[in-house]
């Protein structure tokens, strides 16, 4: 009975740069089957172990793309990142020969908005989202603060004197601060989720999610 | 009175590249005071309007950072993506005179590895936390992923059937799969906290939190 | 009362090399209003007398465009040739800013692929096509040869024997070769129309049309 | 018996980038015998299969000329396009080598001139020519226009609504506008030859010949 | 009244190289009226000085020659050394332009049959006659030689012992040698013409002329 | 017995370019020995078959030199021209190794002037002799033109109207321009030397000696 | 019985340049076992047969460092000049390897002070620290001079005549110009220790030593 | 009355980069007259208020050396480092001049040797020497050594314990090893001179002279 397209969890990787390689290696770390692809031979071995499959082949070439069966895989991602040119051709490619879910590396809003006018159906910023994620960390009053939706964030910061010692349901910190305590992390043990009769103590980490303009005055103000 | 330095809001931002204006217009509009520094006259004109000050100088020159007196601020970021050696350059330079706080971008691990050992406070790669973030992305299943800490993640996903129409108090996701129910979007509406009483409709996205594997593991399941 | 859209005769020409260039003078000599684009000072300061208007400006980037209201013109040739990546930014700009005639020179087929892909409406490859008009040339019997559409063509040749002499309408070319004498050129005339009446002299040329095939054969017999 | 030289359906193509290879394509379609040359090896390649003879030689070296039998051949087309230097010493070579019907394609006018200087018998200009017949399509009313002779064209419009409905014969459209409707395209048929008797439907595509003036004008004001 | 184009003493020096530079001085040295143009600023300021007159010019521009009046000089030379195609254009312009006597240098045989192909009416190949001139004196017993035309030779050689206190009209250099001393130079002395009376003296320079293979024979038997 | 350094017929040659190769083949003609050496494997090859011995090997690197036993060639020519320093480093160390008749091809008189500091025994500059030497053919009046000695020149023209159908011996040409007629060159026939009974006929070929002034006005007035 | 670490005289060199060589050459001339890695083949070529152990590797590459036990190593140089990135990260290697003696050559003092950040044991300056002791030599009174350490400096001198012909205990050349004679070189001898009853003659060499100003002034005043 | 050459304390220093720059700083130092010529603007601006003069000029230029009268400096330095060319024909014309101290900097023997062919007076090779000297450091039991000459050395080390405590007197070190202890340093104090009665703490630090391979020897013995 031959694989049904959905269910697989095959992908194929082009570009094995930095983004490329971890997506890769965290996909196969999750038992995914990986086919990474790169025209530079020294990238392509450097992760021959650790990828189900590897090959060096020009991804702007279709006759290379269909010699790995391009055609059949359910998911591609474009990693090339350094050549706009390159990043396109791939892409156009997967997209003429009909990927369902094709994920694309982009290096500007432009190259972005041309891989999505060409076609790609996920386009990724890394280096603009981090640089927006990073400025949250600045102060030193936030440990990680990520926007799960445009206006909706979560944000990582060391509990605050106004709720050491107090029950959680008793801060009213919901009304005050328009933000939920979501998670804690007690000195020295893993982080678990927090409820109303948490009672934080001085050096805990926690969890706050809420308005992106909440979960920010939350972080300065206390 | 003079000001004191723990409590400014001034940012060095070295290296105007994608990263590093994303993270620098994002404290702009945060309020920060921005001091944007590029050896790209191009790349400084395009800020000149939206960071609070801009500067054309080569920061591996001493002379050109205490011209700018890099030394009085307290949080410096050095964003040059390209060169290795430059930014290690500039790390340098600024150890040395003294700046509390300095996030360095990386490129790679070992780049990484050496900005510590230079004395860099934070290191950021990326490229290769978007890799390993977008990884958990491609099944279709998760809508958002992202590790808050090593081993505990929190992820949005469409609101599984086991959960539709139930409350989720009786729901028992805790228990049964790890995670918890920390936020809830209902369609049409913005993101909100979810509690105990919570009933989520079919379409509505939630945000979950837990363990790294259990949380992966809900997304699957589910 | 402004400008109606559609009934304007102006073009914006970006990049002024060879094909460039060339339209640019043809559309002037025809009476266009043309403004030609080039990143290029010396090919801007070459057509700046004979173009309508010329600027020197990068046509990737979005800020040039808006400032010679791109936006505005009804029509725009990216006549790009060299550089995939630019051809591709420049045309991507265009469609996004609803230009809603945009003609693009493609250097390959998949270029050319992409541009549609990114919305260009009409798309060239010169030297491609010239490549198979010349094809029909080379055996020296056919003087020209245009494929105006697909499968059906126009040709220039010499009179054959077999019309010489011979009213057309006599000669029955339609049946046996299946193409049409449309013109004919009488040594040291001008070309003129052919009709059943016309009788060819050794040494005119003629134009015929038909299906390519029958063009092809009819060059090849006579 | 020995072939002779002027019935022989044998080129030469040096240089297979997009021009040459095109023009090699076409002919192996009409049965012509094409030896591709190329000095890079992966262009050689790609259109091994597809040629009948193909050889990786620098063309500007007589010896390798030579050892391909050049001066055997009937006809050779120099489709170098990039370098002038080496499009004007493969001419050279082989003008000096007495084949006596050679093909060059030029970038340039001066480039053409000094390929005749040199002694090719033919010189084509690709860019130049398709952008001069690009520049008669832009207006969106003629589809498709080429122009035969100096003076005279060929145009591919849609039949305009003087037309429309009335026998061609009593359109007078010779007399009022100078121009011969040569072929029409019924919709939905293919292009087929205009007679007196032919009355255009809406929709109905035309090629009309006359001098290029006549042509444009009937496009405009049709 | 106008200077005759035939009796003027001016001309066209493009490319100041070694080779152009030397000839340029040499003509001005003999009241030649030089205009040397080259497109290296650098270049022409070293030369400004000692030439008639200089000009930064690209002289592969039509528009630049004929701002210089090219086409109303008598003679030029094409010295351009390094770049074949710019030697072959500014060759191929001048000839088009009328220039009655066109000098070119050529870096290889094939260049300097191109240049005649083109048009330039002499051709120059300094290092190919060099290195041939320099060959001959190799041995150390011929001090110059020169072959004054194919076949036909002159040569510095010291007198050898067999013309030593002898009168040349009594040598029989002639008759057993095929060669005529054709001049002489004696210690501390000028060269001078020799007769049937010179007695060469132990130390003199004598210059003969003679078949190339009968020079080269006096040198090494002497 | 060992061969004696001084009379043997072995050539050392540096450098396989224009002048080098030049050089090489005219002495092979003249039955030398020589060993052709260059680092360009496709200059080697090029004349592996006309020259007795050929290797590729870079002269600027002593154990190369010694593998040849560059020490113990009587006489070497350095005809690297492209680079200054790889010039000077091969002539520096065939000095060193001792090599007694060393030939050095300079492009500039400083670059010849280093080599004789390094060691050079003679230094030759083609591009500036030749220069020189073809400023004198430009009037048009002399044929060939060469300096045989600071001071004295042979030049090659036609037979003057003053001594056509004259005795030499009467037209007193000595006396009058203070130049010699030294060979004669009769239509249809090769040089041979000229007498006082020689009488130059119409379209003879002269060549006279002198001083370089003389021949100069000689080539002029006549 | 394993072999101690701090007893081995073995060392890995990595880089082969001047300096890299010069110093594993010397070192294998006092019995020093050296590993000589350089990522060039050609340079590790030349010093294959000369040192202990050689190895073409990437000193920047973890894995490479590895293959050869550098983590075994007691002492390590780093001798990488021109790239200061290969040499930062091959210095950051070695720490994290735990190397315990790390010798690296700067090219400048920021180079050197990253290297020390990055963990480096001892740095060196060679342009920067021949520089200044050539300083000393210019004057042409002292022939040799190094610093010892700050402050203090040896010197070497012809013995000025106010020491000639005394016995070095009766001319106070501590008291007068605070340096004491250490050794001696007599003319024609080698050197020798100096003692309060040598007599110094003319042409004698001596080394003196003492404060920096003191050394300067003696070799300045005698 | 005009300054004697002799006596001048002028120097021209030639390349700025690390040698140059640390020569002629050491020397303004010591009240030297420094003229500091370089090509990079950069350079020159760098040390334009450090040097008593400075001068951006291309040294490999006669007219740029003549206008800073080169030719009048009784010393001059080219420090040269990275263009082999560059650093030979500023030294061959500084020659030239009639500069009487040239000392020239070397990246390798043969450059050295060059320059010694030339007629630089001193010729100075930096990375080589310091290679070497740092080889005797590698062992750690040394802290410095120094080759004061040909086979004699100068070692600084700390004082072995076969010398604490014990008069250097009865020590007889020269005897037993071969060497002087000519200066010592004692914990906290400055270096001094050491004599027959000095009698070595456990710490000091010690300078011996003798034989290169009794140095050596000492420093590992003891």
């Amino acid at each position: 009975m031959p694989r049904s397209k959905t269910d697989d969890k095959r992908v194929l990787v082009i570009g094995l740069g930095r983004f490329g390689s971890s997506l890769a290696l965290e996909l196969v770390a999750h038992d995914w089957e990986v086919l990474g692809m790169d025209s530079s031979p020294r990238l392509v071995q450097t992760y021959a172990d650790s990828l189900t499959h590897t090959v060096v082949a020009d991804a702007t070439d279709e006759e290379a793309l269909r010699q790995v069966d391009a055609q059949d895989f359910n998911r591609a991602v474009v990693a090339i990142g350094t050549h706009l040119e390159e990043s396109i051709l791939a892409t156009s490619l997967l997209v003429d020969m009909g990927v369902p879910h094709i994920w694309a590396k982009a290096i500007s809003r432009r190259h972005g908005r041309i891989l999505q006018q060409v076609g790609a159906h996920h386009v990724v910023l890394p280096e603009h989202d981090m640089g927006e994620r990073v400025a949250h960390l600045l102060s030193g009053r936030m440990l990680d603060y990520v926007e799960i939706e445009e206006g909706f964030a979560l944000g990582k910061t060391r509990a605050p004197n106004a709720l050491i010692g107090r029950r959680l349901g008793d801060t009213r910190v919901r009304a005050r601060y328009g933000i939920t305590v979501v998670s804690i992390k007690r000195h020295g043990e893993e982080f678990t989720y927090a409820t109303e009769d948490t009672v934080p103590q001085k050096g805990d980490v926690i969890v706050v999610a809420g308005r992106t303009s909440h979960v920010e005055r939350f972080a300065e103000v206390t």
